[in-house]
């Protein structure tokens, strides 16, 4: 038996269902996002390296980027995320851009890790930013995003919701207990994986980090502190306007949330299903220093991001995935014999004129097997024109889902279509 | 003065005017797909090297593709085409699938070719792709989705059209003309480069590849012979199915194209615009053995595509290219004062819970400001709740296009811009 060459490892093969089911999610993001006023962008999959490594963070940059050099020695990595490429785009046109940006996009990503349930190595990502305003009621507009994407897809507050928490006010506690500033970094991305680790690995790495032992007690109880955030005003005022917004149901302080990311500044936020059962469904954050950090003007913005692997898998456990029509047409224009191929042709164009959705079956066949052809593929109407039809010079049509047949002349045929198929009630 | 990192060379960024610009193409790529019936999917970005060397030609591969080792040290190309993943996909699952199969897709593809105009480095292609029939019918189906593509975006076949030749036929008259079988596939590349070169070039360039004069002689010979076509049964087929279609204004029979992939065997076509001064605007043909390469059984297909680049050079050259609409919203809320942002967010939110694209200007300024901005930015309508209306628990609502403003209880605002929103002729 010959081989079939296999697909890249970690990269998914969009057959019609799964597409129609990408493009359904796809609908939903740009529904919401241009409910709030955003515009759709894309940046390009390739970037230079150089980008990355101003601020992504080293996990990312050097150990989940495909990286290479290209034919003319240049080191290009498959974008791992979009906000670098956005500071870029917005850097490069600063000045000309009218402010504020509110930008979103929907596109293909690649990370090199360990496939597993909920993450591949090419992914699409959701992408939503508001750049050129610092304050917490922007903050809270990118949380009502993504918090009304969950309600309009039906995700209830009870079964997945964004958990909040806000840099500058860990920054300062973190001050408070003595920890360095040099050491912050290395503090917020030991937070980050507190989740990943059981409480006494965890310990131990932190004490590997450098930390004292007063200085880690400190930190998990700074972790456990689910009233911290009324210590900021920042936060008092963001969770002001996400009610004004409407989406409080949807929206928690979390003490343990700080993000992987290096370039986030202040209010960052994630989605997770109340079970913990999957990773992070959304993620993001204020960046203040990312346009700058790529040679523009310091320009504020707010981020986030959602890949399209963990949502549909919470879609599902909670039944709210659909399953999208993937009917190819809505007739079917049959075929006889050999000698009339161009018969069937000629009906096929007179239904396209007038708007028609129509699928020739493209070589004479027996008539049952091409109307379940038609059965089958979700077609409900089909066109026959066969030897008797032929000697009255007329054709019938055929709707499978009432059995009916009626026979009419060729010129009437598309006029007759159209409005069975534009008004089923007149059917 | 800093400098702000450079975009990858051959890549483009997709500001807001240009990505509406490329979601106009999809929609009419994703309106002419559909008439026909064919369902979207899509392959990977990333395929194994292996997928190509078994037919995509020495020149995209060896040339042209992407290639690097990931971490794991497998070796992957950036697909430089689709039709070699459509076919791996159709393999994998062959006897599953109904057939025929009648698939389209639009996303980005990777070739490293010098920039220039018209070409870039990283592009769109949308591919259409008859697989499981073999006749001059589905032949001429994929010439009249082309055509009927150029048909609705507004170009005329005396400006741009489609020229079709077949592969066998020209074996045929090779064979003929005493060139052996092994030496006709340098041939097929030889007459595709020929209107890359003077006539005296391409002479020498014919001799070097070893073939004798009286065969250069002949093959000159056959490139000038309009009527060939009439020697083959197959075009014969084609053109009266092609005029069955409706189409036989944009299809012509051109001894000289037999296109660049390896794997094409019976009819190929290419559309061009009649001044010849672009590169091919699409392309494509019959390949009969291409899922059997890839490790399935044979399966015959044909498949055209259309890289994004040069379509948008031709619509402009034509005055077809349309300037898409880019507005965020339909309403901007403007922001009073810094203490009544809750008021404004309160106020974006019961108009986007009746459906309505609001835009909220994220900070206090200045009214004529807000209202520029929104005038600059295409929003019509502006909600404005200043301390007058406060006073009176009421809101304005200010059309920018009449100038008239209205003011309103709060509780009536969602119903009425609603109404003007939804019926212009209303407002």
């Amino acid at each position: 038996m010959k081989t079939i060459i296999s697909p890249v490892k970690g990269t998914r093969d969009f057959y019609p269902e799964a597409m129609a089911l990408r493009q359904w999610l796809y609908g939903e993001l740009a529904r919401v996002s241009r409910s709030f006023g955003y515009q759709e962008y894309e940046g390009p999959c390739l970037e230079s390296l150089a980008l990355y490594e101003a601020k992504s963070g080293e996990e990312l940059v050097k150990e989940q980027a495909f990286c290479f050099a290209d034919r003319g020695g240049d080191q290009i990595a498959l974008r791992p995320e979009l906000t670098p490429s956005l500071a870029r785009m917005v850097a490069a046109r600063q000045g000309q851009l009218p402010l504020p940006i509110r930008w979103w996009s929907f596109g293909p990503f690649w990370r090199y890790e360990r496939p597993q349930k909920g993450r591949t190595r090419e992914f699409f990502q959701w992408n939503v930013d508001l750049v050129g305003v610092e304050s917490p009621e922007a903050d809270a507009e990118l949380a009502a995003v993504a918090a009304t994407f969950l309600r309009n897809v039906g995700l209830m507050p009870s079964q997945v919701y964004l958990q909040v928490n806000n840099r500058r006010l860990v920054e300062t506690e973190l001050a408070r207990l003595g920890v360095a500033s040099e050491q912050r970094g290395m503090v917020f991305r030991l937070i980050d994986r507190r989740d990943k680790m059981r409480a006494s690995e965890w310990d131990a790495y932190a004490a590997e980090q450098g930390l004292s032992a007063s200085s880690i007690r400190g930190i998990a109880l700074l972790l456990e502190d689910k009233e911290l955030w009324k210590k900021s005003e920042e936060l008092q005022s963001f969770f002001g306007a996400v009610k004004a917004l409407g989406v409080e149901e949807y929206v928690e302080y979390d003490p343990t949330i700080v993000r992987g990311l290096d370039y986030y500044t202040g209010t960052v936020f994630e989605a997770r299903d109340r079970d913990g059962e999957f990773r992070a469904v959304l993620g993001g954050g204020r960046y203040d220093n990312l346009v700058g950090d790529v040679g523009g003007d310091r320009l504020p913005g707010f981020g986030f991001a959602m890949g399209d692997v963990v949502i549909q898998l919470v879609l599902a456990k909670f039944g709210r995935l659909p399953t999208p029509r993937t009917a190819s047409a809505q007739v079917l224009v049959t075929t006889f014999a050999a000698s009339e191929l161009n018969t069937s042709l000629d009906l096929a164009r007179r239904l396209r004129e007038v708007g028609i959705l129509v699928e020739w079956y493209p070589k004479p066949d027996r008539l049952p097997k091409q109307l379940k052809y038609a059965d089958q593929a979700g077609i409900r109407f089909a066109v026959i024109c066969g030897p008797d039809e032929m000697a009255r010079s007329s054709v019938s049509l055929k709707d499978l889902a009432t059995r009916e047949q009626i026979e009419m002349k060729v010129e009437d045929l598309a006029v007759e279509v159209r409005r069975r198929v534009l008004d089923p009630l007149m059917a």
